[in-house]
């Protein structure tokens, strides 16, 4: 890439300290101001990439530190018992369970994302078929790979017929009529993700649930980017299934465990392909034939991978008091991030940068990308390196083509504050107008979500 | 059950103190000594269930910590490239293949075992049926349980034909002749646990391989109770396909995740039905269209749980100095002691313990299991309830059938002493004694592998 020279007096102003100012304030007020002290953050950093990895809560170190040293090294086997390792799924699935809005006894929590989803989306197009005789599966051409290429090994698997359609990528606005368009009378499943890991764009759930529905389709709903981050009610939106991840909005730790929810209606029909013992009507009776258990033990498979649930559980834990739901909370502060990110941006750097997620708050979930245009159009790796290297941590993704830049921003409201928003801006707009960012190249290996 | 009163003059007299002095001895010249300060093992315990859940490795406690505090909390996205996290899979595939009689590269560590062996047991079957026509899947009624319910799984998945034949459980040594007489031209896949979970007897695997090879039919082996505990050496035998556990004799903490491995003439064939980002050819490179990575890397599908598999690389680390195969040492050991384990009991509680295990030692792993008879007959659970209390922790299994009690030993050569050994018996035998074990039920949520 040809080195260029930025033309800085074409650039806007940086941030003023009057606006800093406010931020202070909107902190000094902000009723969800503690929980940040729930967290461990490193100095320096401003952390606004909790949509992939989220961020260390304080309590997840000593309990990492029990579940070795005195629940593995001093009770031993006697654990999975005593220190109740083999109640963890069910147990961690019901501490999870009002974020989703999901009952107790009705959420795993087990294996990964992937893995999860090959579960649900073998059980959902059996039981499609069985009812319906169909066997399409529709998707989105831009949902998160790893869904489409599960889909892909599922469609395979079951054969006879079996395929994924995918709705081809469009503007955010135009996206639900797409898909509506899509559901004609061959298609058994909708697998969607609630809000698009690029774009940040959210789906009305309950109403494309409601519309598949009408044309007898089943829909399983991706939570991966929502968890945590925007309030979800599975059974509001009359859902069939949903799946996702545990080390994003839940901060349950790097591979954290996944989890997976299917309606009651659907449960006793959920006999899933990966049929381990875990899964089992009496996992340690070690009889021969595979026996489902009655209710939300037979969404699992092998043995829980214990430290890294013990982790997930106290991710869970640091966005709760006691039983109250706090998604709503969480929700209006996540807007009022957004929005003031947004509104920043484009005040001081709308020349460079071109707003990619929904502007309308209701359709968006906790997370701002912008194109790369103008002074970094194509330079969009290289500006995320050097915002990086000044301690703005947010990501890059490729966009819909090749040569679209996306700079993404994730904003965790447990964790963030105002002034970060504002600080953040302040270094986006300065290192915009620097253009000291011209040697980095993206490399593949280098981006996870 | 009615109580029971043990008549003490005709049970044998405890073991004696010049045999412990023996066993001191035995110790002091050990030269796998030092391996036990590597483990931190509970004060007045005697750990006899090593093989179903290893004991903590001193080294973990930092290490796991080290990854929560600074990998995560403090590099936090970053760690994925500099912690080397993404590469764990593979690097930890890497530290086990020599345990395997595997090269590096070929051994992936992810996902659970019974999940690895629908990935294997899948592929295995679709490449013996792309080749042969064949679609039957053969394995013994008294495999490990998961085994044959994810088998059941697969083989309902595929369909169109394919099913699975068990052979009927019989005495172990005639164990081979029945699997040998079942291969007959319709059989695709034969999948075999190398060491039985309940009773430690051992598979010829080379041999077994052999014969299958020669009537065309692929070979899995479950190396759960084998990997760390005997020496396997997957390329000697020509194995097709392998999957084994890491919290077991690998030391890998509760619910470690899993590996698999194939042989490399089956891995371009390797296409697996999760096909998850991880097994992709460039995972991050978010393009449509699953495409499987060229090596090891496809046997993965989500993202990999970090901590647990943090505790898995310390686990298989405290196996080794350097890079010289610590099997042939640690199996000797392990020889060493289930025979003095099977002298002593056979000496001092023969009346009422019938060894379950091979007496040959070349035809067991590293456990040893009795049935229990006469004065303790079907009562084996109260039995070992009764050791567990007085610091002795082996672990209870039913047999093949429901009035068969099996009371299982494992003998981890790396953290047991032969004074253990004999101060085991020594309890044993007085236990057996007292008769002071007639309450307990046996709760099958009780018991874990």
């Amino acid at each position: 890439m040809p080195s260029q020279t930025v033309r800085h007096d074409a650039l806007p102003t940086p941030p003023s300290s009057a606006a800093r100012a406010h931020c202070v304030d909107l902190d000094e007020h902000d009723p969800l101001a503690a929980l940040r002290e729930r967290f461990s953050l490193p100095d320096g950093t401003i952390y606004l990439d909790g949509n992939s990895l989220g961020a260390l809560p304080r309590a997840t170190a000593a309990r990492v530190a029990d579940v070795v040293t005195r629940e593995w090294g001093q009770d031993l086997i006697e654990s999975w018992n005593s220190a109740g390792w083999i109640a963890a799924p069910r147990r961690v699935g019901d501490a999870l369970a009002p974020l989703i809005g999901a009952r107790f006894g009705e959420v795993a929590v087990a294996d990964s994302t992937s893995v999860n989803l090959f579960k649900v989306l073998t059980v959902a197009l059996r039981i499609a078929h069985e009812d319906t005789g169909r066997k399409l599966v529709v998707s989105e051409a831009d949902n998160f790979p790893t869904d489409l290429y599960i889909a892909e090994g599922v469609v395979e698997q079951c054969g006879d017929g079996a395929a994924l359609k995918l709705v081809p990528a469009t503007a955010s606005d135009a996206r639900a009529a797409a898909i509506v368009a899509a559901l004609d009378p061959s298609v058994a499943v909708l697998m969607l993700t609630h809000v698009n890991y690029r774009s940040g764009a959210m789906h009305d759930m309950k109403r494309l649930t409601r519309i598949a529905h009408e044309s007898g389709v089943l829909v399983i709903w991706d939570l991966a980017h929502s968890v945590g981050a925007v309030p979800v009610d599975l059974h509001d939106a009359d859902a069939d299934f949903a799946i996702g991840c545990g080390y994003k909005y839940l901060n349950g730790g790097p591979g954290a465990p996944a989890f997976l929810w299917a309606h009651p209606r659907h449960v006793e029909r959920f006999r899933q392909p990966l049929s381990g013992w875990m899964g089992h009507a009496a996992p340690f009776a070690f009889v021969s034939g595979y026996q489902p258990a009655t209710g939300v033990d037979r969404f699992l498979c092998g043995t829980p991978p214990i430290l890294s649930m013990a982790a997930l559980e106290c991710g869970i834990a640091s966005l709760k008091d006691g039983d109250a739901n706090p998604m709503r909370g969480l929700r209006a502060k996540s807007i009022a991030m957004t929005a003031l990110f947004i509104e920043l941006v484009e005040a001081h750097c709308g020349d460079a940068m071109l707003l990619a997620t929904p502007r309308d708050p209701a359709l968006r979930g906790s997370q701002v990308s912008f194109h790369a245009r103008g002074a970094i159009a194509g330079r969009g790796y290289a500006v995320m390196q050097a915002l990086i290297d000044r301690g703005v941590v947010g990501d890059f993704r490729k966009g819909a083509t090749d040569d679209e830049d996306i700079l993404r921003f994730g904003f965790t409201p447990a964790y963030l504050r105002y002034v970060d928003v504002f600080d953040a801006v302040t270094t986006i707009a300065d290192v915009v107008a620097s253009g000291s960012f011209r040697d980095a190249r993206f490399d593949v290996r280098a981006a996870v979500t």
